[in-house]
């Protein structure tokens, strides 16, 4: 019996996101999203500390991408430019596949304040990933702070368009027309 | 019997605070918080939701005082002018006397997932407001987006430095210049 399962992961946010979707999140218990995937709810606590974290495991994935993308970004790039290296770098994770499944993920945090809530403390950390690595930088506190907020709005405002029906599925192309337009829009704050 | 209590909310937060600070957040319960203020728990209920949103009634306030002061602001304001109004108006809150209060509910927030959720949740409705506001004035979209966005990142750091021990009693001024070093740290995101 191969106990090595590269997938477990995966199967486990598929079964969470198609049972959430079926019967509501409340209404689904651990137990089912284990059964569903045909894995243990013991392995399912491996993988995610409750059952609302099976919704978030992308994030954790990012705030790696995000940092290492900063780190590789040539020395003389401005913030907004090493901003840009890391959204790149986090892009990755954005592949057509999944856009399907991101947008039901997306209805069901909507619909819940607990979600929305773990949400944004992700999104958070995300922020504060990026601004702690531009700070590693050599970038004064106030503009790694303002910089690393940018890149969180052109961030949010690529995965708009990108889970968006008519959507560009290129979320990297997405990210830097979010970053151009905030760079202009700065001139305009007065 | 007056029935009149003027002071209703504010003996309510002020009596939870001293019981999570003495016993602990999750260690004290409504029932203790009305005895403590010499109220009922059904006087509890009329003003906050739940244990948590007694910590957070002054953010619904600030919603309020932002509104109003993008809206008082003169029409020709830029967009970080109108958000310098906003500040302006919400810092009646920070009364030199509520200082040693907020920095004891930072406290109790900060050690808390789930206060911390909440907090952020409430801090994410504040920007919203005013870019909601911004827009109302005509503001473009992504200006808007990151005109509250920076005001979000002053009013932030002003707080923080108005709790601080030694800190500038005076919120308005600290919101001022927070802002100041932001609109000058725009010009070097690059």
């Amino acid at each position: 019996m191969a106990r090595w399962e590269p997938n477990t992961r995966a199967r486990l946010e598929l079964a969470a996101l198609e049972l959430f979707v079926e019967r509501g999140y409340d209404q689904t218990t651990v137990a089912e999203i284990a059964e569903r995937a045909g894995l243990t709810k013991r392995t399912f606590f491996r993988y995610f500390a409750d059952k609302r974290e099976v919704l978030f495991g992308g994030q954790d994935v990012l705030v790696r991408l995000f940092t290492e993308g900063i780190a590789a970004a040539p020395e003389q790039a401005t913030p907004l430019e090493t901003i840009g290296a890391a959204l790149e770098a986090g892009s990755v994770v954005f592949e057509q596949a999944r856009r399907a499944l991101s947008r039901k993920r997306q209805v069901i945090v909507a619909d819940h304040r607990d979600l929305r809530e773990r949400e944004l403390l992700k999104a958070t950390s995300l922020t504060e990933t990026m601004r702690e690595a531009l700070r590693e930088r050599g970038v004064p506190d106030t503009t790694a702070n303002l910089a690393s907020t940018v890149g969180s709005l052109a961030f949010t405002a690529a995965f708009e368009r990108w889970i968006a029906p008519d959507g560009n599925p290129d979320f990297a192309a997405l990210a830097g027309e979010a970053l151009d337009e905030l760079r202009k829009s700065v001139t305009e704050l007065g």
